[in-house]
């Protein structure tokens, strides 16, 4: 059994939800993401990142600026790029992506090395410091946009370079006497490596990746050893001198992997690293690699995932803090973050077949993910709290994080590239395509071609997902294809209906798969209709930050509160556990999207004229009804800056 | 209208509850940091104060260690001692703090300098960096000492000590062209100098005062003067290079007093400034100046102050935050902090005769400088917390400050000397002796003999507060004294009773002081009865942290839920808006300490072996009635570490 991944050349995205973001990526996110690169966007904070490779490959004087990562938003850009031009095709755009490439090209060294960081500020530095300046993960991002663009444009100017690149850091680290036995601060090169296996068979980037995974956190430690060896320098002070070196559980190279029990550290490179170990583990059958897997996503998703699909407790490190601590205000929960559990979730379907991984990526892209941008295309969020009171932020320490409204660049500005890059390759995670099966993941609107052995299925999935209950699946194969379609169904559905050709089925359901095997002709209609009535979801009773609250989700949504529609102080909100639930299609920024209502209760303060001088009186507070209206979060903070909840005390 | 200062020689502190803090703060709080200071305590970090002294004496070599202001642990303890002889008579003891202030007479300079972090480690840098140095701080103390120290023991030689200090500081610092034109970073110097003027009548010392307060905040800035002076060198750095001298308000140095509108800044250095600036105000009749106090004042009680008398929000800069904004587990509430603002409360008391300054002094002596303190008088807290999980303090940096349990000393041990001077002196805050009327504040139980003209008022205060409603007033003078006593009603009680000689009397109410006139004779005796059934407190509902959670309070004491009674989990508890409370003494460590029960609720998990995999499911929790058990909250974490809180949910 196999997988093929699907071309994105023959998969349309028409979702009138997601087919919409993916037009913003294009017509307004990259040409936006473009201007910042090249520093034209007056009140966004400068990247610099086009300008560090004109200097680097010798066409421009001046200095290094900006992130020791910053390449990587050039990578990502031309990820998006590559992506964007499978779906519609755009000369300028590809002309302006090669020229890109020539760039990089041009930047590259004689023996492959690339980085402008290094290249241009400290060229006698190279491979000194794996664990602060990540030098493999800006390769990796380069390789995933060499696979990309290969895959997109057909075009190999990027793909050579990145072997070329990635033949290099193959001749620097290994268990060779001469070779550095080292591995990234920052994982991502494991990931990228994997893809540019996929693609070129190049049996050594398995291997290197198999040595970056089994090397990491092996004593005597390489972090130590590189940092004693360079007269312990150090890149990053913000938590006293060497951290990111002391701190190994932040990098998760602490210890073996393989003795690894919880989700730990920084969350965006936990999530790279698995999804980089999972691929790894389906490729070479490694058994052990596979439930390093298994446990790692089962402590993360049971014990420190948001419902909204975001993860990364705190804001120290970005990272996880410890089972069941799960903050509402002061989470970090960073868009990376919710784009890399995608990522994580794609692999261990493509090992697993098990649906708990789609609910995960589903719940992570229509929540976090799509939350990470504003409707505009053009602000951004870093961090996405469940909860926030913006009057508060700038006065208490643990806020410093948090923005109340969403950004237009940053200088560590690697969200809104990955956002892009995700949005624009959301064919990857709709489809697992298997060689027994072809899984439906996601229930995005879109027309695809998959192959089976020698012929091709083709179909087409529509609907109004996430908003209505009914996804339509067409097979549009000209010719007869015998094969299995394994249906999701999503863990928030209750009932979940089938339909084939006008027939109710109830297939062959295994770890929230309906499979249905056929020979599929044009003309199969399927029906699946999933419920969506308001959900009362509540915490794991550990979770003490949640507890007497309830949170309201319909379909993959989860919904808040915002002050927009509910006033201020909306803690003093309460919703009855027996209230009903009217849903109805908003109006303006909400055209489109469906809104939720519910009666319940405000404390509103008596005579505030009189109110006592001693702030903890009896009950100076009245308990009166109101009207309760609930957005779909991601969508929140597109009307200003306002208090925002998710979870409502439950009466 | 003047104030006298009790005698405490003429004050026996015979109160069942607190004369046991007494008795521990002189059996073994102050031998301990006696110990503490001279490093014999092998599992306290180090103190090395005396040798500090000793070293700056000439009588050993050595460096200086510790924090810039480790002077001022020295003169704590030598305030505590003062205030402790008063009480009860120790020769050795005395002879021990004799010797320390011989020691610290012999440490002076010539001119009147004294302080040995700059003696020893810099004698060239004095006066250089008021903004984050704490000389003046150190001196404050060390005035406060020596004014204690002869009063408590009529020896003059460490007041002479301060008084050449002051006079030091006179010739430093003034509006005079070769005057240091600055003000403490550390406001506590004002009040120690109004003691001191208090104590000799020496109008400089008072004027001094006046100067520091009204320069406060002027332009051009002393602290950026300075700054550049010294080169631009800064002493701390935890939070960015010279940030004390950017963060104005940090010090409450930001604007001059008479345009602060909130209290703001390093909670400690607020409450120590106001308390000078209350004192000042009162005796140069500076309306302005009242003004000031009662406007911050009002902003911190209303808005900024915890059920349990803490101040401060966060954690950095062991500061306030913002109106309205009191997160129950992030909060740093510092025991100094409750200290301060009982000085401040008493310092309004004297101005103001409005029982709602003594109101907020006894919150915070019952609840947050008892609970700073072990009931083993050799642990304390520094950080008092309203919610603690102690499982998940160490992973998460948002409680980087808190500990579960109380420690054996700090590096910076502010605390546990403050809350031993304090608790030696709490005659200063049971009375106001104003020549129209004797004040009781606090129910303390005690002997006293208070002037009233050419006589004297003698009175001994009675019962077992806080624990039970009767107090007993008996008059115990030999002859007949006209005067006035002014009872406070608590606001806690709603209906206090007050019956002399045997029949009720309503007196005369007026801000919460019950005014009796009479001409009082031995054998007179008020009971007054404080009912005190258990209160159930609501936040206002502008605190978000306190919305839908109700806390108990019972007198003048704040209850709280451990997990040694009530399980793990205490945010799954809940108590019905209707549950009646049983009231009850407790055992061991409980003995004599009325403990309350209520009927409530708990959230149990359902089939934890078959607990689903997503941890949102559908209300996997089923409530079963608990029995809950509140327990004083100063008295806990005296059993060891687990989980606390205040606030419960009300349902």
């Amino acid at each position: 059994m196999s997988i093929m991944e699907p071309d994105l050349h023959k998969l349309k995205i028409n979702d009138p939800f997601l087919g919409q973001y993916q037009q913003l990526v294009r017509n307004v996110v990259i040409p936006y993401q473009w201007d910042a690169l090249n520093d034209r966007i007056a009140e966004a904070e400068p990247s610099h990142a086009i300008t560090n490779f004109r200097i680097a490959a010798g066409l421009e004087h001046g200095e290094f600026y900006g992130m020791v990562f910053q390449d990587s938003d050039v990578a990502k850009w031309l990820e998006a790029v590559a992506w964007s031009l499978c779906q519609k095709p755009d000369p300028e755009l590809e002309k302006t992506a090669d020229d890109v490439i020539d760039l990089v090209a041009a930047a590259q060294c004689d023996d492959g090395y690339l980085n402008t960081y290094f290249t241009v500020k400290a060229p006698g530095e190279r491979w000194t410091n794996l664990a602060e300046c990540h030098e493999l993960y800006c390769a990796g991002h380069m390789i995933e946009a060499g696979v990309a663009y290969f895959q997109g444009t057909g075009k190999r100017a990027l793909l050579d370079v990145v072997c070329k690149l990635a033949d290099h850091i193959d001749s620097v680290f290994g268990a060779g006497e001469n070779q550095l036995h080292g591995y990234p601060g920052h994982p991502e090169i494991e990931l990228a490596l994997m893809r540019l296996y996929d693609v070129t068979q190049e049996s050594r980037y398995l291997t290197l990746v198999k040595y970056f995974v089994e090397e990491r956190g092996a004593q005597p430690h390489f972090y130590d050893i590189e940092y004693e060896k360079r007269g312990k320098t150090s890149h990053w002070h913000n938590y006293g001198p060497a951290w990111m070196v002391k701190d190994k559980a932040y990098s998760q190279a602490h210890q073996p992997l393989t003795e690894q029990q919880t989700a730990i550290g920084h969350a965006v490179r936990f999530v790279y690293l698995m999804t980089g170990v999972a691929h790894l583990a389906r490729l070479s059958n490694d058994e052990s690699k596979r439930q390093d897997c298994l446990r790692l996503w089962n402590n993360m998703v049971q014990r420190q995932l948001y419902i909204t699909g975001g993860i990364g407790s705190q804001s120290s490190g970005e990272a996880f803090s410890s089972d069941y601590d799960l903050p509402n205000d002061t989470v970090y929960a960073e868009s990376c973050a919710s784009i890399g559990l995608m990522m994580f979730a794609r692999r261990m379907l493509e090992m697993e077949a098990d649906s708990q991984y789609a609910d995960v990526m589903e719940r992570a892209l229509y929540n976090t993910v799509l939350g990470g941008m504003a409707l505009d295309g053009k602000h951004f969020f870093y961090v996405n709290p469940l909860e926030v009171h913006p009057k508060t932020l700038a006065f208490n320490h643990i806020y410093d994080h948090v923005k109340p409204v969403r950004q237009r660049w940053f200088g560590c500005a690697c969200c809104p590239p990955n956002i892009a890059r995700v949005l624009t390759s959301l064919g990857h995670y709709i489809y697992t395509a298997r060689t027994d099966a072809l899984f439906i993941n996601l229930y995005v609107g879109n027309s695809a071609a998959v192959p089976v052995g020698d012929n091709e299925l083709q179909l087409r999935i529509s609907g109004n997902y996430p908003w209505q209950e009914q996804v339509k699946i067409d097979i549009t194969s000209p010719v007869k294809v015998e094969h299995t379609l394994a249906l999701r169904l999503p863990d928030w559905c209750a009932d979940p209906q089938v339909v084939l050709n006008g027939e109710a089925v109830t297939g062959d359901v295994r770890q929230g798969y309906c499979y249905l095997t056929r020979c599929w002709q044009e003309g199969d209609s399927i029906t699946l209709t999933l419920p969506m009535p308001v959900r009362r979801l509540y915490g794991n009773p550990q979770v003490r930050q949640q507890a007497g609250k309830v949170a309201l989700q319909r379909g993959p949504l989860v919904y808040c509160l915002e002050e927009a529609d509910n006033g201020a102080a909306l803690h003093n909100l309460s919703l009855p556990a027996d209230s009903a639930f009217r849903v109805f299609e908003g109006k303006g920024l909400f055209s489109h999207k469906i809104l939720i209502q519910a009666e319940g209760f405000v404390q509103r303060v008596l005579k505030v004229e009189s109110q006592p001088l001693w702030q903890y009186d009896r009950a100076p507070t009245t308990r009166e009804a109101q009207t309760l209206t609930f957005i779909p979060w991601f969508s929140w903070a597109n009307r200003g800056e306002g208090e925002m909840r998710i979870w409502v005390d439950e009466v």
